[in-house]
């Protein structure tokens, strides 16, 4: 999967992907209106309005991008409801041929985490058949139990040639807490980005990377710049992109010299594009629109960034 | 809900949790039968599986204890059946008067672990109505991300009266990897525990007890014994007695002199005594009578762990 992640990567000429993280707010009027209608005001109805939402702005944006992740939490507040939009968002998504990374950051000690890698990564055993949970290609994995809550990841994803991204330095600005204090002298990241490095050694791509890749917010470029370096061979997930601050520049250090290495996520900056000043002239109506354009603008503005120191 | 687990833990004398994580291996032949011959050999056969295993061993225990923890990620392997049948068993529970804690280890930046939040402890907003998504009184998350992934758990809580456990240091082989690294001489664990005592003085229940507790494994007692002092308020969710290898003298440094502090956790020690030799005498079809019976020698073996040191 982490082939195909940059077959499409260069197809598109675009190291991105959308956050498909649906919040209420974000979900124009006049899709909740129809929405409620037709299922009440209630989590079903909030499921449906972030359903109808989702598809438009996959239909409209699929073309230009390599990728979607959606975030579990959003629809998990939903409830059951929530989370069966999650699947129908994670399956048309993959009907229209994009790389599903399920943002869903799970951790657990090894029997349970082998049982979260089976529900989102793998197949479970049912008397005599296989049966698929959610069935993402990719998944976020919390690292704070160690390799014993980790190895079940990857070796679903030696099974189903899958991949994963564990978090290393995350994006928030209280990331610094625990995942920065040093530890023989380095921060704790860069402990955690060398196990990264040696647990993805298991299980390499095709193009000189790893199914095993790893979390690093853009909103923190000098220490994505040390830890391009401890794991050379790590694709890096980078949130933090618009509206957590990062822009452009903040991302080249995040790359190799033929633009790998590194897909740029951004969420409420494209889904609720219409919402930004910049972007109005679309209106709540054509909300989808707005977001392709935030896409091509996106992509124009990482462009510009490698063209500014020759990538 | 501090204050009811506390009531319920003196009233039956069993500071004891029921982790309800149930493994396809575990669901004796008769209920997959039954299942399967219902909703077949799929996601709904497996899910309707769990939640008959589940409601046996509930109806033949819930006297006896204050509390049950069911795993999600064992419900979530089966996809979105498995989830219903999670919601099912937490629903039942709160029926039975069960406190229900729900272990879900989720932690994620702040908008996203509020949306976590508002999942499993709060009610979301849709249209005019507030609608709850599972609705557990209890749940375990995860430190990695620092405090604006912790403080909306917190602020739910706070809304809701209800509760969360903050893992501290996990009962797997390798939590050490890096809840153990020294920080200024102290291990990580450590430090994280003292952020769980100053997140607790926000929210203080009535038994000396903060809302905000800790999961400490009872695999690591001398931890156990350490982290006591650290997070003096903080009442210590304890996994791995029983099958993972802990037992009653292991535990009472995790203990206050009033017998308080702590509740411990056994998953498969309880819910498939049956398939253990001690309890082979019950059989496959009285699987839940050998549950009662584990949880009854369960509380024997941490009543004579008091008594040995006269606590």
């Amino acid at each position: 999967m982490i082939n195909k992640l940059i077959d499409k990567i260069q197809k598109t000429g675009a190291p991105i992907v959308v956050g498909l993280d649906p919040m209420m707010k974000f979900v124009p009027d006049h899709i909740k209106k129809l929405a409620f209608e037709s299922k009440g005001e209630n989590l079903e109805g909030a499921a449906e309005a972030i359903w109808l939402y989702n598809k438009q702005i996959i239909d409209k944006t699929y073309d230009l991008i390599p990728a979607v992740k959606p975030q579990i939490a959003m629809y998990e507040q939903f409830g059951i409801p929530g989370l069966i939009a999650f699947k129908k968002t994670v399956d048309y998504c993959k009907e229209k041929d994009l790389v599903v990374i399920g943002d869903i950051k799970r951790g657990d000690i090894g029997s349970t985490s082998a049982a979260y890698a089976t529900a989102h990564l793998g197949k479970v055993q049912v008397g005599d058949n296989l049966c698929a949970g959610f069935d993402e290609d990719f998944v976020t994995v919390n690292p704070y139990l160690g390799t014993d809550g980790v190895q079940p990841f990857i070796d679903v994803c030696k099974e189903e040639k899958k991949g994963i991204f564990i978090l290393v330095k995350t994006s928030n600005p209280s990331s610094g807490e625990f995942q920065d204090r040093l530890i023989d002298g380095k921060p704790l990241y860069e402990h955690v980005g060398e196990k990264v490095a040696a647990w993805g050694e298991q299980l390499m791509g095709d193009h000189g990377y790893s199914y095993v890749g790893a979390v690093v917010g853009a909103t923190y470029p000098e220490q994505g710049k040390v830890l391009r370096q401890v794991m050379p061979k790590s694709f890096i997930l980078v949130p933090g992109y618009g509206a957590q601050g990062a822009s452009g520049k903040d991302l080249i250090h995040f790359f190799d010299d033929n633009r790998l290495g590194a897909i740029v996520n951004s969420s409420r900056g494209i889904i609720a594009a219409y919402q930004n000043e910049k972007y109005s002239k679309f209106g709540a109506l054509n909300f989808a629109d707005a977001s392709r354009q935030a896409v091509i603008d996106m992509i124009t503005d990482i462009d510009q960034a490698f063209a500014s120191v020759g990538k």
